[in-house]
């Protein structure tokens, strides 16, 4: 590696910042254009146009189009995770309820990278799917914090995540019904799901 | 329809049913091959082999792997399907009692392929994510149909599908968790999740 490691020095500080500066903007156009269309219907020589580079300098920063796809969706997964974060000190229905709020109105805004996503037309990938998991499993562990005192034994995990999964599947339904359901009205009633499904896992 | 019915006299019935059999008896051993292993870890020079016939005769049969793999998946979808029908006399919440305890059987019995199959390893494939969507619209609408008569609202249709949707990941939870909860206790809490969610998308 010691090349590498001479290259990297002869690399003045300013230009590295420039190369991080200028994925990051990709990304963000990358995101703006998934979220219009789907991964087939997007391509290399759109995303090179859109950005206003050529077709080689966008492959040198992502390889392959799958490259900046993964890269897309990992940014996207690490916003919906930002935005749904909620105050430690909150009262736990309280962050419950503004970490829903949050995630129906992302899912609202990015429905058709999100659908594509969980309907695994391009979710097929396999850094795709870990991705998927990796946030599904954060979501999870906030919830097992967020969960009553009261909410334990053996049924309580499955719960969790059968949650999870109706919040996937009736977001999903929400979004091709056009959002015609006040995202009110959808908070509560996925909200409701949960405090009574962790109320009959645990028994009470 | 003549020219059908001559073919069908030309072909002596008896091959014809030989073939219809030996496929049939093919699935069946496919299932049981993808019931321990995953489509990747099963060859066709296995399945040959387990079947007793040569590469080139299944290949008669099923012109690829995924032809093969496809088959299979068809008919666990139709299999799961008619194991879970209830009787239509039946009271609403029989039903769905009867058809959950099926359900949960029928996953397992079958833990590898179904998770393999919910996990979009394969899944990817667009014939697969075909044949998976058409068995939970079919749950869908046996779901609709056993709805109490209060049910309806426009939540009400997001809600039944998140419900499939938490059947699915709770079901896959259960089984990582090597089925250690017993599956009546699994089956109650999947029940009374959709009595309170379906009162709660209802509005009652």
């Amino acid at each position: 590696m010691p090349a590498r490691r001479a290259a990297a020095r002869a690399d003045p500080p300013r230009a590295r910042l420039e190369v991080e500066e200028r994925r990051e903007q990709l990304v963000a156009l990358g995101m703006e254009l998934f979220s219009q269309r789907t991964y087939d219907e997007v391509s290399i020589d759109e995303l090179a146009q859109e950005a206003g580079i050529s077709k080689g300098l966008l492959y040198h920063y992502f390889p392959t189009k799958r490259d900046f796809y993964i890269a897309t969706v990992r940014e996207a997964a690490q916003q919906l995770l930002e935005r749904t974060a909620t105050p430690e000190g909150m009262d736990p229905l309280e962050r419950l309820r503004a970490g829903l709020d949050a995630y129906v109105d992302y899912v609202g805004q990015h429905g058709k990278p999100y659908a594509a996503l969980l309907r695994s037309g391009v979710g097929a990938d396999e850094e795709v799917t870990k991705i998927v998991d990796a946030t599904r499993a954060a979501f999870a562990a906030r919830l097992v914090e967020a969960a009553p005192a009261g909410a334990h034994g053996p049924l309580v995990p499955i719960a969790l995540r059968g949650w999870v999964g109706f919040v996937e599947s009736a977001t999903l339904e929400w979004l091709e019904q056009k959002k015609k359901v006040d995202p009110v009205a959808l908070r509560t009633m996925l909200m409701k799901a949960l405090v009574d499904v962790v109320a009959s896992a645990s028994g009470c």
